[in-house]
């Protein structure tokens, strides 16, 4: 008899968030399962850790195949926890959101919950990141649990491959969704517009919006131009971050 | 006449930090400099931004040539604020730092520092993110202003490119040191070693504390080897994280 898959499950909605409810439901469909999620939301964390106060985690739900944890921390933070303090063996997969809203293109910088995962892939865990295009509480996961079971059975056939895959699934129904693409990140940026108000007191205070900002979504090999004609979008992530292109140019740099 | 460059210098230590006083210094020289800095240590705040909660900046210092802010958010907040708040015009530079302590391979996931930087390189502005690798804050920045200001002479030269550094400086005397060796990061991890306490009341609580892993330093084509070996890396940063390895072994993914 073959052991059951180990999959841990995270977000950075936060431990009671929708999509990682909906995601624990397929999770548990392929083997045993550690949920861990930061007790508040964590969205736009990036890859932030927590060095300079302490960390808390307890334990909420306990069972044979399944255990849950809220922790104070980041996402990363939980998953380093995961594995270094709750873990005795790695798990086979993490799995990260369903994230409530894009991490496509230059998302994936900002984004906790692909933080979480590029986290567990640095550990040497291949790890999962998924997002629906729906920043609603009363979104619709149906489409997502659905290629979220496939990429999940996909990934679980892949023995001693290690990676980071980041999953955006478009704001339609199922039989819309024309199947998977792989991709490269697009190209894009945010610009921000700093909504200024004042306090009672009469002090500027600001709220960080902004408006996203396409460059080459018109290209088929990206995430964008996948989403936006109803496909999954799946982009593997590397921690790699050396931009090889500027350093074959640094050579030519003269002073 | 040339107008003089103006240059943006933030970092993730926080506004009084020793490292970004030295680097400021450094940049007066070559310029009009704008500083914005978090009001507080953001270190291991990775590409974190504030979007939960509302953000403040207050000037502290003006002058014709010289401001300086500081600012509640996090380094990225501060990137942002600068160019889309206080700022009319780009910058020609941003310069962040100097971090007290290394920033080469992964750290550069977990910066601030280079989170400050790399969103400059987004937004268009060509960025450099300086490390000394020594914490102590009585370290010594005479080696690291040299080569601040021989690489932000050598980048204000580069007319019309965009790009993103990220520069270490060994802890030698400036004497002892080899000279800059354009590189690629070092594969290696933080392998976690959570020190577990407990509070008067007897409950748990942990700080994340850790050692460095390195992979691969004996390559001489890496930062850390560079570094072991006496020179100042230089690792040309991305912001597209798509690992086209993995992309292109997808497509042998069978189900």
């Amino acid at each position: 008899m073959t052991k059951k898959p180990l999959i841990l499950v995270t977000n950075d909605d936060g431990f009671h968030a929708p999509g990682i409810i909906a995601l624990t439901e397929v999770a548990k469909e392929f083997g045993a399962v550690l949920k861990i999620a930061p007790d508040k939301p964590q969205s736009g964390m990036g890859h932030a850790i927590t060095i300079n106060s302490t960390l808390r985690f307890e334990q909420l739900e306990s069972g044979n195949d399944f255990n849950a944890y809220q922790c104070t921390g980041t996402p990363v933070d939980c998953v380093k926890i995961a594995l270094d303090v709750i873990l005795d063996e790695k798990p086979d997969l993490i799995v990260s959101g369903i994230n409530h809203g894009s991490n496509a293109s230059i998302n994936v910088i900002y984004s906790g919950t692909m933080s979480a995962a590029l986290e567990g892939y640095i550990e040497g865990v291949p790890s999962i990141g998924l997002s629906l295009l729906d920043h609603g509480l009363e979104a619709d996961f149906t489409a997502c649990k659905h290629f979220a079971r496939e990429i999940i059975e996909l990934a679980l056939k892949q023995k001693g491959k290690n990676y980071c895959l980041n999953v955006n699934v478009p704001k339609l129904n199922l039989d819309l969704i024309k199947g998977i693409k792989y991709c490269r990140q697009a190209h894009a940026k945010w610009q921000e517009e700093f909504d200024k108000r004042q306090d009672p007191s009469g002090k500027d205070y600001y709220w960080l919006t902004g408006h996203f900002v396409p460059f080459d979504e018109h290209k088929e090999d990206t995430d964008l131009w996948a989403l936006q004609n109803g496909y999954v979008s799946v982009v593997p992530v590397s921690y790699d971050l050396t931009n090889y292109e500027t350093l074959n140019d640094l050579a030519n740099w003269k002073n």
